[in-house]
């Protein structure tokens, strides 16, 4: 009887997972995208209780006629309510959501919001609901002794191959992977993520959520403390793993990754958390502290797989990995009764019996991937067929926030100028709006710039070029071409022909006339100030509205501190 | 007596729903009252536990001899602790501080602190307690079968009514609506909130917190898991409904406004979660999901109240909705034991009997409303002659978190520039202090501007502008009237003659030296520098000190990058 | 048996005030500090875990053979798993890396990490076990009728004093307190903490979980429910007594104060929560919310020691205090069965029974921060003539982040430019490093700045100085001893010779090239252009590259808004 209410508060707690989950994917990607990854958490379990209700729940708990495959949905939650299993149901549902939740982290900041609801339903509906049902809806899995106590399998390694498959057939953020003509990646940027802290605190709930995730069906006051210990000491020992990797790997103890971490070790013990003991979780912790690691640097580096947030690196790979290792380190507590072969190793009893356990395991895992890789392949294809998964580079660079929604995440702040390279990407922007078209004088670079002949000529000149914020890295690149290192680059506002958009902030029209520009100036004297106008018009130029100023000044003098040195020669590069 | 810890685990996470509210409220308002608002709902717990303890506990829960009305203090809290029942005390007061705390979203960003603190006083105090006790302390309205299970009616309906006089009586932020000379309101302005991402964490805390509110009181393990299925349904479908009624509407899913959803679907259920079936909750969170929209922007839009959480659309119109909708959809395990009339016609059960139901539903929702309508008007009104109920314009455009306590929420972060036009509301601020007071030279503003004759005339100029922030948004108003409509806005600190203010952080005196500032940068050609700065000196003068600066710079060239257009040319706006 | 539930519930709501932790102590500092707290506090659990599990554990909950003093480890926890006490070990391991994480907050912004880890280890290896075993693990305290039910001795105390000591022996951060050439403080700056929202985010969750802090060891639903009724009690009355103390003492309401008078109240009422009953808690409540505030005050302005979180107010002054209060203020329910003094007083029981409770208390903390005291001097000695304690001043200013971790926790946002005088601070930063180093000109102070003759000579100049963010104060400073006092500072971002620092974000390398510089504008007329430029390479200069630039204009005219006044006019300031 009080287990009941136990079952129900885990279930809160794991509710509360989706706090983590969006805290956790918002904060550790940019600020441009907050509100967008937000609502999709939002929706994940919005949609996915609509479609839980009216078929998952059906074909995950209802009765089964089909060989363990799938359950018959039956209409008792909407015409018995008094004698349908309430606790179950809600349950259930708030673990479906957390399988669907994990993918949006990985298809982050450019995947088209209509697509991913589509998304979002079909998991529910459909996928996470039969897979789920063959684990835990008394299915042919859990026939045959199947260990999965909390999820490592059919929670997690399903949320984070579904990611796997989204980032790779969604494709990589633009000025993620800088490629040369043949299409080879000669470089890949690190785009850092817009709140650390709130990172860390989805992280702290993540974890808190996860005593009830792991614990909420333990049949003992025994067995639910058992589950605490290994659902605390897997996640501890797997962040000491990745703080002492990480320090020696980079020469600094990386924060992000540790958090990571942290998360990996709650994945991989989900799996076993009730089966093995403490020792077997310390282990399956350290394992999953460095393979966490290892793997987000290999998906992002080797593979090109663009994660904004580690979720394949925590959810598939650690799914994996830790219902496999529930295999090798089970104890007899586990539904076939045997020890695991690592387990059955250390003390002495059947090696072979416990072979048998990692054999379902191994086999249950396939399974699992191949019904989860089939039907989500097939969603995505479709998706992007039809509604199209992804959404344009101008939206993308724009950020999902203001081209989905119309909003500004934090209106209050300045923000940062964005440091990526969008050359390629801005070229293929399309066409000036016929309306806003003007004819466009022919550039005539060679020409000479013309100045006014009423000033006197100086040797030193400013230059502020006025330009969009997505140009300011090729400017720049641009500029020291040609010998200017120098210059200061302020985030400003820009009010000008430009015109601004129109959205809405809770149902109110809101004109947005300033936009975001930045203003970069160098002081120059050897460079003359036509080759800086001639190559800025070269690098900034689109042919769209908004393409920027370029404003020159005369300058008096020139100091640099260090050494004294005026005019001309403050303005050299130290050699 | 297990359900006991589950009665308390309930009353703590309710408790947690304070931070909940806490991040909603400040997430969506502007970040220059973050401080202030979190200061008014941790004073809305901590007074509320003052006020609850010596009289409000007694008011509710104390024994009736008055019919029904009101309960009759007792000292048991203070001399006899040992039978004192210390779980409803708690219980009670949780609740108590919730219903407090609605109130502060609505009043945002522009009510006085001290004024808000004796507000929560009263409200915690009597007008909650009395109408509490008719509900839930045993009094008449319990006695009747009346339904309200988690209180839609006697905490959100309440709360929310107090928001809805209170944020009429205070009257809305400056630059919020501009109104003509005859008063009528001619804009409704959007004032985005600061914060998207902890506006959210708050939802989700609240929602989190929402199944002890909901669940508590359940008295079995069935009841407690239908209440649970109940509380997620409603929320769900509420903010899936709103989706799409933005999504259509708006053109774009507006998160913000999802967000409210899915604490209108919650309030909904509130009355009912104990009472109504599935479908019932299922309706109810659809019809929630779409009056929330309806209600803020109706609020906002016809009848120009102000309230930047949507405290009043999402707890006043829902709480009254829940409670009827409870009546509606009753089940015959609602209080009376028959069914509600639309719950009666579906299953053939008696409709007259279900009018019955209905009836007490209308009744009590309008004997609370009249109730707290009008002992909080009475609250409001002495508040608003005596202490003043709303903090001066002057520190409202500071914010309140200077005004009212000394204190920057986000002392690292650069701020962004306010964009509301606060003309109208600038130059009622009064006097120049004696002390600051200098002899104004009489502006001639028809005299040329006398530029030095040392300096060849050219004809590109740059024109400066430094003044205060809020005067931007009409600076940049008189510049397009003029022609004037490429600018470049940078954020500033200005470090001048204007004294900086001292403040306490923690104790440590703290000068602030550095006063925020808004640099205006435009070259010009065609349009005269004169009027320019003609026209700056008319719109920026105040006679403060402070009223800014203006520099004029000679410009040798200017280049437009779309067009290759150089000197006057390339500052012509596209046609 | 649903007691033994409820006893875990409360160890996960233990580990939930990690999170509050890491909100609050990352909300009171620097924003270029904030990963580097978070993962201090990620690293006291999870290095805690490690420690208390292969030493801790037995230290302080093995079977007792020397007197009472320490428990004698054993290997059930590795051998025996199914008959090990995992409920006890889970609630005393969360137990101890609460006291352990206090102190992170105290040693803010200028620990060594490495360093930082090594304490973590020793408290929850040796320090904290050992005392804890006192009086939790059935050691001579525990038999003596200590009363310290959830902690204000055994956690609160000892982790203050650690905090206490560990924020002595470090020092205090970089510009905190200015001294005089013979050491003397003569000013303290305040340094304000960058989220004030999530440092009351962090308050709530603790105030939340702290519910299970102190009820999780309830043995009865009577007692349980007491315990909230004080736990809640004690933090609101505090909370009031602060507000109206900070009120009443500096004319505002103090809002991070009031959020230290919150956890102030929690830490105090922690010893005595199942004892005192509800008056008695009211009473602490109240000289717990004052005491917070004269310590926290007197600490910093008086002894000058640097608590950037109030550490030391909260958790060693309230811990002590609670632990006192606790025996003034005990019913007969505590251990030793008989009335506090204070409560024999009032309720005419034996006064003199009284003090042999309160003997008993101030012997068990006097014993125990004895012990702390010692050990905990000794760790941080050998800490700081080993590993180092403290980080260079040249890391601290760049802000932990980065030098210790490589990160910048807000990526996407403008930081604000610090107003702290580091001058004396940077002279020390060693020398230019080899490969940077050039030749030196000879600063000539007194030559005239060598203008180009080709420029008519105006009296109007802008001087703009580009330079590093730690030289503003001192560069201020400067300009308004020699007249100049209007000015405007921008937060620019320069990208010049000196090179980027090479990062890893999350595997990836990261370039850092684009440095935060501030850039100071003045518009002058009679102070010489010469002095300025003098004065500024005087200031400014440190041998360094990034020293900074120093450009001179021509202005055409200046206008002051107020007066109307032109050009050198314009520039003079108010009277």
């Amino acid at each position: 009887m009080d287990f009941g209410i136990w079952f129900l508060i885990g279930a809160a707690l794991v509710f509360f997972m989706q706090a983590g989950f969006a805290m956790v994917e918002t904060g550790f990607t940019r600020a441009k995208n907050a509100g967008n990854i937000i609502m999709k958490n939002l929706m994940d379990f919005c949609i996915g209780t609509f479609a839980f209700s009216i078929l998952g729940a059906g074909l995950m708990l209802g009765e089964d006629k089909l060989a363990g495959l799938v359950g018959l949905p039956n209409l008792g939650m909407w015409n018995d309510f008094a004698n349908y299993d309430w606790s179950s149901f809600v349950f259930n549902l708030v673990f479906c959501a957390t399988a669907s939740t994990i993918v949006s982290g990985a298809v982050a900041e450019r995947t088209k919001f209509s697509s991913y609801c589509i998304y979002s339903l079909i998991i529910s509906l459909v996928i996470y609901p039969i897979e789920a049902h063959w684990v835990w809806g008394g299915g042919w899995l859990s026939q045959h002794g199947f260990i999965d106590f909390a999820g490592s399998a059919c929670i997690h390694s399903v949320g984070g191959l579904c990611a796997l498959i989204g980032a790779i057939m969604i494709g990589a953020r633009t000025g993620k992977y800088i490629r040369d003509d043949a299409g080879k990646v000669v470089k890949v940027n690190a785009i850092q993520g817009h709140s650390l802290t709130l990172g860390a605190l989805g992280c702290f709930i993540l974890w808190f959520g996860w005593y009830g995730f792991n614990g909420a069906a333990a049949q003992s006051l025994t067995e639910l403390a058992q589950i605490f210990a290994t659902t605390t000491v897997a996640p501890a020992f797997a962040t000491v793993a990745c703080l002492i990797l990480t320090w020696v790997k980079n020469g600094k103890p990386d924060v992000s990754m540790c958090l990571n971490a942290s998360l990996a070790g709650l994945v991989a013990i989900t799996a076993g958390c009730q089966a093995v003991d403490y020792i077997g979780a310390a282990i399956i912790g350290i394992v999953s502290g460095i393979l966490v690691d290892v793997a987000v640097e290999v998906i992002d580096k080797k593979f090109h797989v663009d994660d904004p947030v580690g979720a394949i690196g925590v959810h598939f790979v650690n799914g994996v990995f830790g219902t496999i290792a529930a295999g090798l380190f089970a104890t007899s507590k586990s539904a076939l009764g045997v020890d695991g072969p690592i387990y059955a190793l250390i003390h002495g009893t059947s090696f072979v019996d416990g072979l048998q356990v990692l054999g379902w395991q191994f086999l249950g895992i396939f399974c699992i991937l191949l019904w989860t890789g089939a039907t989500i392949t097939l969603t995505f294809f479709v998706l992007k067929k039809t509604v199209g998964l992804r959404a344009s580079v101008e939206d993308e660079i724009k950020g999902m926030d203001l081209s989905e929604h119309g909003i500004v995440a934090y209106a209050d702040f300045v923000p940062q100028v964005e440091s990526i390279d969008y050359t390629g990407a801005i070229q293929v922007i399309g066409e000036v709006p016929e309306a806003e078209a003007v004819e466009v004088k022919k550039m005539d670079i060679a020409t000479e710039v013309d100045v006014p002949s009423s000033l006197p000529q100086t040797n030193l000149h400013k230059v502020e070029i006025i330009c969009k914020e997505n140009m300011l890295d090729a400017l720049k690149n641009a500029m020291n071409s040609i010998g200017v290192s120098g210059m200061t680059v302020t985030h400003v506002m820009g009010c000008g022909v430009e015109r601004g958009r129109q959205e809405f902030y809770r149902g109110v029209a809101v004109e947005v006339t300033l936009l975001p520009k930045v203003q970069v100036e160098m002081v120059v004297s050897t460079v003359p100030v036509e080759k800086i106008v001639d190559t800025a018009k070269r690098t900034l130029y689109t042919g769209h509205i908004g393409d920027g100023k370029i404003f020159v000044y005369d300058v008096r003098n020139a100091i640099k501190v260090r050494t004294g040195e005026e005019g001309s020669a403050a303005l050299q590069d130290a050699k």
